[in-house]
């Protein structure tokens, strides 16, 4: 998907809402263990209940690997439902990837080929040609890890390198790889803080906002400090949506809680 | 696995090699196309023409994502056949994982219970909460990237912070984490002369050491500075050893090549 068509569907729908499937059997509500296929089940009831209010869902992967080759079914069953459905909707491979470029390579196929998402989050630790095979797709967005939302980052990335943080290095240095205008960035709401610094370093990318919610971060800090003209957020919500509720009203009870939050920003949006 | 077994068959192998499986449909032997699990005749090859001179195998996890479910398949058949007839033998998860806490936990099901691999690979950027999942598994091993083998090793592991490097940082902060006797390291061949004073930060624990062969790094230097009393080395050659050959022979070619790393091993063990 090419940024632009992204940026429309933000202002057509009022919102940057991302909801994370982080889709987990043993917290889904149990009449749907009956199904074939729980997992799907459940991400195609949740997305049509909130696709409304939402640009951007989010697979987190791990919670379908756990599941061996049923969750790899199920993830893909996930993304053919949203690519045929809402060919609209820009969708994440939360897979925190990145290695050799070699092997880059191939978890680049992975998400853009097989799957077919639109992005995938990438780590950063091994550098530069760990990240490019990432971002020869065309039309596919590479979002690099730079300041999570997790107290682990004050272990590495708050480090200071001389005058700079590790995440400020991290910010800097992929700006000069080749073909950096796909990459985007997680900044975690937890530390909006730092959100006025990052714009002054990465001015125009996307951030992807994790830590609104179960996290603790607020959404009025993230976008006083992270927003820019062209938005440039996605923030996502996952537990407090997905499990709003966890019996059989759980797709009404995401609904209103994709619809909240879809307000929160209308409103943000509205009195910009 | 429990480390003192791993060192029992180093001992009794004259071996510290690791078979790394980085197995790609367009690179093997194109007659095992027509077989019905291409990728799983070819790692049964590999492993039956070398396990006589290896102590590990590491499939490549980005090798098998990228062919969706039938790579996923492939990789749960390698194991079932590794750890049914070869249970002595070591089993690495190459998948650089690492994320929040709860979804660190799937990963580490994923490697740990689902395909039941002894240990897996995991990237740092995210810190204590990010790792430790993976750590409170009993005799189960996370590898954790200290200092690659890449050229983009460079671009944030080596940056000073203060009197040390990031990596340094991750070394020693590591150590701190709970569990972390379970805490194995990547350090890259190609970084031998830094393994002196990684060995200074961390003597006792075992390393995973690729970049010998293709990407160029000494076996020699290695042992030189890299080895303790427990050996605390584990070698690994993936396209040098799988790809000696890509013909009918490739089984063949590849225990020659593993029987000659192995043999230089046994030189290196027998002079110490």
């Amino acid at each position: 998907m090419k940024t632009a068509a992204l940026i429309a569907e933000i202002r057509k729908k009022n919102s940057f809402l991302c909801v994370g499937l982080d889709t987990d059997k043993a917290k889904i509500p149990s009449f749907l263990l009956e199904k074939e296929d729980p997992i799907f089940e459940f991400n195609k009831a949740i997305i049509e209940a909130t696709h409304k209010y939402a640009v951007a869902y989010k697979p987190n992967i791990a919670f379908y690997e756990a599941e061996g080759i049923e969750g790899w079914k199920s993830l893909e069953k996930t993304m053919n439902y949203l690519n045929t459905h809402f060919p609209e909707i820009f969708t994440i491979a939360d897979a925190k990837r990145g290695d050799i470029g070699n092997t880059s390579d191939r978890y680049a196929k992975t998400f853009f080929d097989t799957f077919a998402f639109d992005s995938v989050t990438v780590a950063p630790y091994m550098g530069k040609d760990s990240v490019e095979p990432f971002l020869e797709y065309q039309d596919k967005h590479t979002i690099l890890l730079a300041l999570t939302s997790n107290p682990g980052a004050e272990d590495f990335q708050t480090k200071r390198v001389e005058e700079k943080s590790v995440f400020q290095i991290v910010l800097e240095t992929s700006k000069t790889w080749k073909n950096s205008e796909n990459l985007m960035y997680v900044i975690g709401a937890t530390q909006a803080s730092a959100l006025a610094d990052i714009r002054q370093i990465i001015p125009n990318a996307f951030l992807l906002v994790p830590g609104v919610g179960a996290q603790g971060g607020s959404l009025a800090e993230v976008c006083k400090y992270g927003m820019n003209r062209d938005i440039g957020l996605l923030v996502n919500s996952s537990r407090g949506i997905i499990y709003a509720s966890q019996k059989e009203d759980f797709a009404k009870a995401a609904e209103e809680e994709a619809a909240r939050l879809q307000n929160e920003m209308k409103s943000i949006l509205n009195g910009l």
